[in-house]
């Protein structure tokens, strides 16, 4: 797994959720794959579960913006900051977020890991 | 462990060593963590091996940046994405950065693992 790689897949899935695409969210994810969004309020696995996570996120209409480039790693595995950007009815509002990918041989993601918390949300009503 | 006391550490982290202080950066550090940087090249652990690691780093006259807000979680672990500043002899260089790190019950990191690879350095001389 070439970082290139591994930077086009993180691309991939930030394009892909911009563009409400969550089956093409779903197929950057190998089959047993786990999630945690945010760390630490549990871990969702396999291809229903997930496809179910980014259908309720995606009817937020949030998208997601790079706060900075895609980093890769010496391993398998690579991480990125980004955005939430959403539109409530009190205005604009932001998660900010990082996600930790760890892949398989074939590319996909086998985990992902989105480290936000309550201080991380600007303009979400508690 | 609150989001703003992690925080609060990732700063500190940031701060010492802009004031090339590795005793203050050891000291944030748990006396059994670990260090994984770049994250798929071995790990490092105790607080002998991690103070030699920042003795080293500082000596490059580097600067850390902070690149977007650092980001918590709702477990005990944080994150930040930063760039590495470099001054070479062929000019100014950077290292694209994002730090995991996990706290232990007292505050202190017992893990730290910094995602970058070869494609996160720009004008570093390979």
């Amino acid at each position: 797994m070439s970082e290139h790689a591994m930077k086009q897949a993180m691309q991939a899935y930030i394009d892909a959720f911009n563009h409400s695409d969550w089956e093409g969210i779903v197929s950057l994810y190998a089959d047993d794959a786990t999630v945690e969004d945010p760390v630490g309020q549990g871990v969702i696995n396999g291809r229903a579960d997930i496809a179910a996570f980014y259908q309720r996120s995606i009817e937020t209409g949030a998208r997601l913006r790079l706060a900075a480039p895609i980093r890769a790693s010496h391993g398998d595995e690579a991480a990125m900051a980004f955005d939430v950007e959403l539109t409530m009815p009190s205005g604009r509002a932001v998660i900010r977020v990082i996600d930790v990918m760890r892949f398989d041989e074939s590319g996909r993601f086998v985990s992902m890991r989105a480290f936000w918390g309550a201080s991380d949300m600007e303009g979400v009503a508690a």
